[in-house]
């Protein structure tokens, strides 16, 4: 199970005029090949694909890129919100409409200042539509509510359900963990809108006059993760813990997920957060990490090119510098292989899986990549 | 989350006439303390307490011990049965019956030769009593069939179910393992017997004329690991894989948990086995373990010393000198943690709670040792 690690020059000595290098890991049941497509994304954080093949991603400074399928070609696109690039904050994830082909809609989740002015920011959702690399028609759908001056805990992953709602994913602002707790606000929870911004019908506390109507579920402390079973159709997100305790939770209608009154981790250098690790009324994760690795974006793998990880959940790693494979059998995880851990020098913040099977994934660095994934020949 | 070892020495200084040395180790949710009990035990194997705390303990070597509860006083069983102790083979489990106190039955199992002469052997079960330090009214209540001349893989642990069936655990017998998947034989078996030897009435397999009226589920490779779940009262069975591949299975009647033909293993040096890890008609594990640990016995802990450890399994490994605890929430495993991993240096062989709430392991060593398991004051 040793991994080996070979560089391959592709394409330089038969008269080709481009040359890729494509490194070569071993991992449990696939040889992956890793092609860079895409240099030079500042801290890249999110990406979706496009009915083309072609690829919107996002830096976290504030530019979404428009790049194409092989990445030799990237447009800036024009017009989009001003955000707010400190820390964790800043252009985060992109994704497009179900009916994209219909609509043109393309969604963006960001830290956005505060409107009226002042030092607070929170996550928010516009959509718009791109036309010739300009960013039109732009509408907010969602904003996490109190504004807060913090430059942490973003959450921010969007993800469509199979009845076409759409999940944001939400951070508690690291220094405000206790509102996750409460419902009369955003800090801590994973939010259900429809596309337009309108909530719901059957939204769990639609009818609780003290608590948001877009609360889906609460106790969370920064959903950074997040896709949608290809079997059940549940949402499942994977938020990032505090030292210990990253989490894969399923989380139903109006759900408390416990944090920070219960918790896997510690405080970042070893204090105690909450009273423990069980509570009544407060649900068990699905699986944890202790040491955490630092979890990000996930996704499914339903392709047929990596026949060995059909149905597996594959979590990326900004700390632990790997992607989790959680090999999963009827809604059970029966193993966790730490893929190119060790092997690997970079932080992953996302993966997806292209319409063409292969994978893709986002290093977070300065100069940030994207990164194609293929089972080697 | 890094360990720390102290060593402690107790009891020196205060005029007691005895010592012992303890070393502590640090651990997810407990601070350890190991204790050892008794020393110069060749190759411990299993081990059950009697009703009065004190203990029985094998040695492979063919050796039935009684041991006090303290570790002080330690009894050589005369009168045991000759075993063929070669490699792994030789004196492995023991247990009582459900109503020792009553019926005073002591349950060994152990190689056994060939009773009509030849180099072959198998695993048989022999229950008796143990009269005034010998072992007394001895009689054979189950027999591995065929004999068959290897050294390896033996299975043998011994549990009771709630309703008072034995079950026994094999091994394929290394060379054999083809035989895992034909019922004509108990190679790579679990078997379902009353204590007395004679077959329960619902076995899986007693209306078929061509298959072994004891098998309970087959295509096993060496099931060295078994308990009975605290709440479901469900067999649990952890069996000893190839290279990659130890498995937690929860077998059910009749079912076949696919080796050789399925397996997430290799051959040791490599190889291919089988036709890859699914296949119609053959059961998914609960867990795999890839790199193996190579599981030995494990116990699900119920006791009030260790809290934070209530309802999880503990896995014991040789190669892997360590203990796995697998975090267990309503059926689920959310989280591995490797005990003592990277700081002892010895393989462990068994794993036992005490009528007191410690634990108890067995090192598998030429001067093998009882160990107890305490929290740290």
């Amino acid at each position: 199970m040793k991994t080996r690690k070979l560089t391959l020059l592709l394409a330089v000595s038969l008269g080709l005029t481009t040359s890729a290098v494509a490194e070569q890991y071993s991992t449990e049941r696939h040889t992956v090949e890793m092609t860079t497509l895409t240099e030079n994304l500042s801290h890249p954080w999110g990406m979706t694909f496009l009915p083309d093949g072609s690829m919107l991603v996002t830096e976290r400074s504030g530019t979404l890129n428009h790049i194409s399928a092989d990445g030799s070609e990237r447009t800036k696109i024009s017009g989009t919100p001003s955000v707010v690039a400190k820390s964790q904050g800043g252009l985060l994830d992109v994704n497009i409409d179900p009916d994209y082909k219909q609509n043109g809609w393309v969604y963006i989740s960001y830290s956005e200042p505060n409107q009226e002015g002042g030092d607070g920011n929170s996550t928010a959702v516009m959509r718009g539509k791109i036309d010739d690399g300009e960013w039109t028609d732009g509408e907010v759908v969602f904003r996490q509510a109190p504004k807060y001056e913090s430059n942490a805990h973003f959450g921010s992953r969007l993800v469509f359900s199979p009845e076409g709602h759409l999940f944001i994913t939400l951070g508690d602002r690291y220094s405000r963990m206790e509102d996750a707790q409460t419902l009369d606000n955003h800090h801590g929870k994973i939010v259900r809108i429809w596309p337009d911004g309108s909530i719901p019908e059957d939204n769990p506390f639609v009818n609780d006059d003290e608590a948001l109507d877009e609360i889906w579920s609460y106790g969370h402390r920064n959903v950074q993760g997040a896709d949608i079973h290809p079997d059940t159709g549940e949402l499942w997100a994977i938020e990032h813990g505090p030292q210990g305790g990253d989490e894969v939770n399923i989380p139903e209608a109006g759900k408390n997920y416990g944090w920070p009154t219960i918790t896997y981790g510690e405080d970042y250098g070893g204090g105690e957060i909450g009273i423990g690790t069980h509570k009544e009324g407060m649900e068990q994760p699905f699986y944890y990490w202790l040491p955490s690795i630092a979890t990000a974006g996930v996704t499914f793998y339903t392709g047929d090119k990596f026949t060995q990880w059909q149905g597996d959940l594959l979590v990326t790693a900004l700390k632990g510098q790997q992607i989790s494979r959680l090999d999963l059998e009827d809604g059970r995880m029966i193993h966790e292989e730490h893929l190119f851990k060790g092997d690997i020098d970079f932080r992953i913040r996302d993966v997806e899986q292209g319409p063409d099977g292969y994978l893709y994934i986002l290093s977070d660095q300065d100069n940030g990549r994207l990164i194609k994934l293929s089972p080697a020949k």
